[in-house]
């Protein structure tokens, strides 16, 4: 049995799955690994680097000829690159934590699928009015950058019942074929899962840092701004990050505004950040870590999770 | 079809559901009517006040020939009350919010089932060490008291793989069939629901918090330790409670220490807690709000849920 959904139909997956399109981690090998694994692979554009993006993507389209995506934040990309990023002929354009509305028309008219991130019921309003053709509706559990104030088991059915018939799907806290049956029981379309795959083959995250990923826990991960104040990554307020706790997050967290004028605590940092220190730079992680233990190739790691996902799914009350 | 578990199973239930056991509201007609309804109805045992027990307990056995159990809070009861309770009889002993140790033994003895309730992986083993029969994760989405580390949908799979076969209940964030569907392929053995039963006939909920129920949404709760600083309640600080927000806890919201200084303040909460203003007093609520939209008799919620988590593990995955 498939696990067919309106994102898979529309999108021509095999699967109900999409890797986040994480900034730096999510390059073209990566993503071209989902895509072939049966999933959506999206890149992660971060602001927009064309530099770093022409790389990745010459990358993706040498390895797969199944349908991908490239992921933008819409706070700090503009309009001509994600008009120009079009041009590569994804599949799907997503966009998160910002107005979409700006981008909506490029894609439309780019014959791209519309993926809106949501954090709360206002964005979810929002993606709508902009005529979003998916809506990733993520909770605070998830890694990375997102709002601090919704779960993903309670978010995703409101969202559902707000958005239908536009598909959703669950972000936040799923790393297993478990976490995606309960996404498609909740009434989702599918999951989109980022911390995942940052422990995948793929994924370009050097190797301390997937080593620090795979021996965490769901409870060191704390959402916090302190490592953009001292990275001086300009995100808004509304969107702090999860990530590992480490030294430097405990010694500053709470005092983000002392840390900004701190110019020795945030040089420090940089001497750090430079030889990728764990107990300073930050490493990306949702909540579901308790449930990540190895490294595997992305495209295993897909038709694992419709392979368990479809066996919860069998045996769903009935333990 | 029935959603039959090891929790179904070993306390002979019709449906895999429990009633949170909430103070001042789960009283004996809710419990009865849950557990009428095929679900596990607990009395909000509290601190274990036995003039109020003994006149919901009365109640309750009046009312119901089906399994029924109470819950008390781990950190505010003593071992005498909880022993006194087990002479009612309950098929189910509830501990939550501390260590349920000194308590086991008297459970056991009593023939009743011993359920845990933890916000952490280390309560979780400390559950698993006094021999719980069952454990309740809950996230931090559930209305009323708990802790702020945990989402339900990530913590209860990690859960599940460290107590297993040791069935394992979801809390927090569950208000309908989706999310009882949701809590079983996740791994677990069931779902227990509060604020879905607040918003019920047989609740002990004066009417205008009932309304401010029905109106609030999931992102108007908040989790904070202001109003039982305001009350005078002593729980341990990790352990902050869901409410709606409302003008008083956004006044001193972050000023715990300061308002348990300011005898005026506290008196102000206290004068208009006495007529029940919704200003002022803790609206007990989880983030599942959104999903809830009319008073139901209890059993009827009971059956629905039943019915529709059946339905959506029977459509998972077709959408």
């Amino acid at each position: 049995m498939a696990l067919t959904t309106a994102f898979t139909t529309s999108l021509g997956l095999r699967h109900p799955i999409a890797l986040a399109p994480m900034g730096g981690s999510a390059g073209g090998a990566l993503a071209a690994a989902v895509s072939n694994g049966g999933g959506l692979g999206m890149v992660g554009g971060g602001r927009g680097d064309r530099d770093w993006l022409r790389h990745e993507l010459a990358l993706l389209t040498g390895q797969t000829t199944s349908p991908w995506g490239i992921g933008f934040l819409a706070w700090g990309v503009d309009v001509e690159t994600v008009a120009w990023a079009l041009e590569y002929q994804p599949a799907a354009m997503m966009l998160s934590f910002g107005d979409p509305a700006p981008f909506a028309e490029r894609v439309r008219d780019a014959g791209a699928q519309l993926v809106v991130q949501v954090t709360d019921l206002d964005e979810a309003r929002r993606a709508l009015d902009v005529g979003a053709d998916v809506i990733v509706a993520q909770g605070t559990e998830a890694g990375g950058h997102g709002g601090a104030g919704r779960g993903t088991l309670p978010f995703v059915p409101a969202v559902v019942d707000l958005a239908s018939p536009v598909p959703v799907l669950a972000a936040g806290g799923i790393a297993d074929g478990r976490g995606l049956a309960a996404a498609l029981v909740l009434g989702a379309a599918g999951a989109l899962l980022g911390t995942r795959f940052q422990a995948s083959r793929e994924a370009l995250v050097p190797p301390q840092l997937t080593e620090a990923l795979l021996h965490g826990r769901g409870e060191d991960t704390v959402r916090s701004r302190t490592l953009d104040v001292a990275r001086g990554a300009p995100w808004p307020e509304r969107y702090p990050a999860r990530t590992l706790r480490n030294a430097f997050l405990e010694r500053w967290h709470g005092r983000e505004a002392e840390l900004s004028r701190n110019a020795a605590a945030r040089q420090e940092f940089r001497a750090a950040a430079e030889r990728d220190d764990i107990d300073y730079v930050p490493v990306w992680a949702g909540e579901a870590l308790d449930l990540i233990t190895e490294i595997r190739p992305a495209a295993d790691i897909v038709t694992d999770l419709a392979t368990e996902a479809e066996r919860a799914l069998a045996s769903g009350g009935h333990r």
